[in-house]
């Protein structure tokens, strides 16, 4: 159900301030928001490029029409100087695309009682801080922050996000995995063991950072499997997983790099519940997505989801099918990684927070071919 | 300069037929179209697929909101069904991506008074009847319409296009040469010879047809030249080259397939009039797009414009380099060729005619990465 | 171990024959063949292009130094034909790349007393014929032929390959998983339940028929899965995974078209028998292929095999990972689909069979980038 | 014309060693060497990966047969102790693959009286030391080196190669340029003015180096020019069309970064000299590379050549085109630019000085797809 655009008490339009702007999360949320009826770009961040305009690093925001969107962008800054401003009191909404670690010392600065902050960095996605500890190699830096953080997977969380402060947005990985495996097994249709989440990712979600293995000759024309049984989003899956069984999950993930630039496609193995058969799971996924405009199941013996459908959309894409080995079935789920796993959800909970239809700024077609 | 919405007289929204939507201008019809604040999709033609939803011949039409744009695409039908609907007067605006030859006999049927029309095939880009016999093979089946035909080059022929029932959507490979040349040769600032235009297209130049050349890997990790001397957007370059000069222009022209989908970069060497310097030509062409929204010239120095920039969208990026040669300039422009370069273009052209602003439906920011 | 050159009897050079080869495995086989030390090529067929030149269906086989190896290449000609030659003893060798069911009878009618033949269809991989038929849609029609068939998975059936008449030259996808699989369950190290493989493909799978989804602008920037819980190499694998368990094992097989050309990534999830680890494997598989010239173990802690590694190469490199949860293991395996995966597993399968070293015709470096 | 192996005088095998092994160059010497029959190596430097195997920097050169090519690699070192080595005579051949400026130095250490040395970088190039320091920014270390260096572009100056100690081994644009008009101005069957030569590479022309502008999300699916009317190799093409034309020769040249791996494509606009037509181009072009392994010129009517039928391949293929424009031609070459662009044609070089068959580790027949 999409939140109703009247209940908003929200100030329009709301000044939206972009921390860590110069990486593909922010320029993405810059490519959406331009089409948002509701929002104005008041501040920038980026160290490295602090004082520069946003078009000397994403040329492509650097084209519209005279005096429109991206013409009227703030030039770069530092986030301290963002975090003045915010305090100021001049800021309604900040998007945080800073590294992990870093980012909860500046939240910290944040004024909450006067900004909402969406963070798509990990630092407050995991609720348990030892776990946290234990993934991210450091104690947590604020744990207080961390009890007030609501994990952003927005067509599941929407009442919390509603009266949200700090929302953790999602990782890629684990929004394609939770959509469909968390009603599941809420509704005990699948068995809590032996989940198996096979997941190929394309490169942007290894950002633009200059190293020799994203490369276009190493990357392009291969693939391979990376993080084997050590990527830090499998215990942000587990912890949806487990709080949707109402009992610890384990789950086995890997990641894999494929030679594309947006999409992810991750492959679930489940077993199924005693007298339960893949029809039943559809059901249940088609009944809890049904008036999402975002989340669609295709029906039985529809052709498996293409990433290319979903591309440069916030949609998110699933199938469901009855395994040749009795008992079992498999799930396919596709989305755009910087979009529904990135820029595009973080943007549809601030839509919830802020009270506006969560189409806002979402709305665009996929981009196909 | 962008028409006034307020000069309108069209009722709104404007009924939309396109014919041939089953191909790829077909699809980025809809998908700009499914963000343009006037118009209405009551019909769509595609012979092998009639009777079929859009979603099942491009499934990245299929997802969106419930009762949003995708679900109330009309079925495809046949080209003659829409035909009789466009004669009883139920469509406003018809865009044709049927093939060369098949088109100028369907438009003939078309009730120019009731309709106006975008045809995005070649039949009548070529004023000269027998030049478009000599290219295409058999003589011209509609000469009559030719005569009415507007060459549509929105930018250097928007008062043509406002009062046109008929417009001829450039070829993309001409749009990417013609911005640049034609400003340069009728302000007499480069010579009429030895104009050279190297151009490079992405692969959805090719359509959708299935041919083992186009397969990915076939075209994927390598490049062509093809058509070298016999491409029948020579004669279409020509026609806008000697308009400009008043004289008849030849033009040497090769274009070259490279591996990706979407994007025309055009790379031109011409001559400097006695006096005039390369600055003079990027002042030239600076003034002459000063206010357009979707044409961008770039000052010195800056970086070769880049496909990946206008990706999605309906900008074109020119820059001019002085050669190192003496008396020679370097040109180079780029656009996304199946939007500037055709459907985006072509939805340009039906807000001129129909006095919606220019960037209806074209709003959008290239996606990238 | 490799076969030792001294043990042949086979006249040199062995006259090849290939059947269907204007595929890309055709081609394939003949770009690996010319290298080879004890081969000529005599005929070659190709129903659609018999009287063409190789090299105007493969521009690349047109390219060498006068009178080489391209140059002496015989025209394609009609199946028949060469079914005729092979009858009269002119043709020592015979690799048939032709769809499975024509294959059968084709392969009927060749005198196996007077020619070795390695077939790269599904018609003799299965050794059920019932199995086949439930499969493949028909009876199969070779019933005798099938009991003589030898599965050639070279490195686990060398023995049995090189007495052979008839090698059924593995699947791609059969052959990514076997390599590992197989000699952990013959060894009782994993648990012949629960094996999932998740395998992703590159397009050259999809051979050179031209089809709007293996198009350039469908497969690029990408991915889908595909033949879920219905594609024929499950039963292949199974077929082998069964015997080496000496019991009935059942597969969840799930594979994916990924946009690069050539590669197989197969990740395989395994659960350990009672107080084995993955060190256990390992070390089995180690053991296993530590003389084979083909297949290569990972230490542990190496970065998991990439395709780019093997590509152009008969390489098979695998990789085996203690899983978080535990008494799992996590197994990834790469080939090049095209070499390993089909023709250069052809061609050592020729090579045991006709005694030659096997490292004839794919000592070749892969190719990277 | 191939060199007669029977001439060579040199000690079989000759003892190669590679200073910069760990770049892109490097690799490729490697895998083509790896099918050398008379040469072995000795020494491998890489300044910041001394100390490593090979096999840690490129995986791909991790996997051979036990005792094989790839695990007899000598682990990589500084170019310091290949020099030392050099100078102790257990050296007879060495490949530089080192950037420009630092190359003079090293090689000015190098005992020229016991080494042959192919030096891949740009120090040698250029004849005229006072056009090196125009393009190079800093005056040439090395004049009297640069006095002995004999410009390998084999198939055009292989006697002054077969007596060099020092070959500049020509870059990878000018290789593809001087191959088809070198031989027609020599004949002067073209004019010298206004030749264009319009250039695009692929990315591994681009080196190894880790920057943002050839990550995969960044140069994939685009393209741009780049180094426009300044790019380093033009003084060298004039160099050499120059030397053919017997008088100074300006060349237009464009060069463009398209999203492949290997290939160059240069497509080149002539003007053809009074009473001479196409045919009299392609036919001087047949002439002069008639018996030529390496380098071939499509017959008149041909498809135009593609960059994936040399890929891989140390061969040149083009073709001559009858412009529209009256009194024009348009020629294409294509080549693999690390191969017939770099390591393969410095492999070609070092054949030539040591009297080896030409085709020695160049045999490989190109790969597709």
């Amino acid at each position: 159900m999409v939140a109703d655009g009247a209940a908003t008490t929200t100030p329009i339009p709301v000044r939206v301030a972009i921390l860590g702007a110069s990486g593909y999360t922010g320029a993405e949320l810059l490519r959406l928001l331009s089409s948002h009826p509701h929002t104005s770009i008041v501040a920038l961040s980026g160290e490295r490029s602090a004082g520069s305009p946003m078009g000397s690093v994403f040329p492509h925001l650097a084209f519209g029409p005279p005096g429109g969107f991206v013409h009227s962008l703030p030039d770069l800054t530092t986030t301290a100087e963002v975090v003045t401003v915010a305090q100021a009191g001049a800021v309604d909404v900040v998007f945080c695309c800073l590294p992990h670690a870093t980012t909860q010392k500046i939240i910290a600065q944040l004024p909450l009682d006067k900004v909402r902050v969406v963070d798509l960095s990990a630092d407050f996605r995991l609720r348990d801080v030892d776990t946290y500890a234990a993934w991210y190699g450091a104690p947590h830096a604020a744990v207080e922050l961390q009890r007030q953080a609501v994990y952003g997977l927005t067509e599941l969380a929407r009442d919390a996000v509603r009266g949200a402060r700090l929302v953790a947005n999602p990782g890629c990985y684990p929004t394609s995995a939770q959509l469909p495996l968390v009603p599941l097994l809420s509704a005990g249709l699948i068995s809590p063991a032996d989940i198996i989440v096979d997941a190929k990712s394309g490169v942007t979600g290894a950002g633009r950072a200059a190293k020799v293995g994203t490369l276009f000759c190493e990357a392009a024309d291969g693939m391979s499997a990376y993080g084997v049984a050590a990527h830090r989003h499998a215990p942000e899956i587990e912890q949806g997983l487990s709080d949707a069984a109402g009992a610890p999950v384990d789950v086995v993930f890997t990641p894999h790099l494929v030679p594309l630039a947006r999409g992810i496609l991750s492959t679930m193995y489940v077993k199924l519940a005693a007298g339960v058969t893949a029809d039943d799971l559809r059901a249940r996924l088609a009944a809890v997505y049904d008036e999402e405009p975002f989340v669609h199941v295709l029906p039985a013996g529809a052709a498996p989801p293409h990433t290319r459908h979903v591309r440069g959309s916030n949609h998110a894409v699933m199938a469901v099918v009855a395994d040749r080995v009795a008992g079992r079935a498999i799930l396919v789920c596709v989305i755009d990684n910087i979009v529904k796993g990135a820029s595009g959800q973080a943007i549809q909970n601030m839509n919830v927070m802020c009270g506006f239809p969560e189409m806002d700024g979402l709305g665009a077609t996929p981009v196909f071919p």
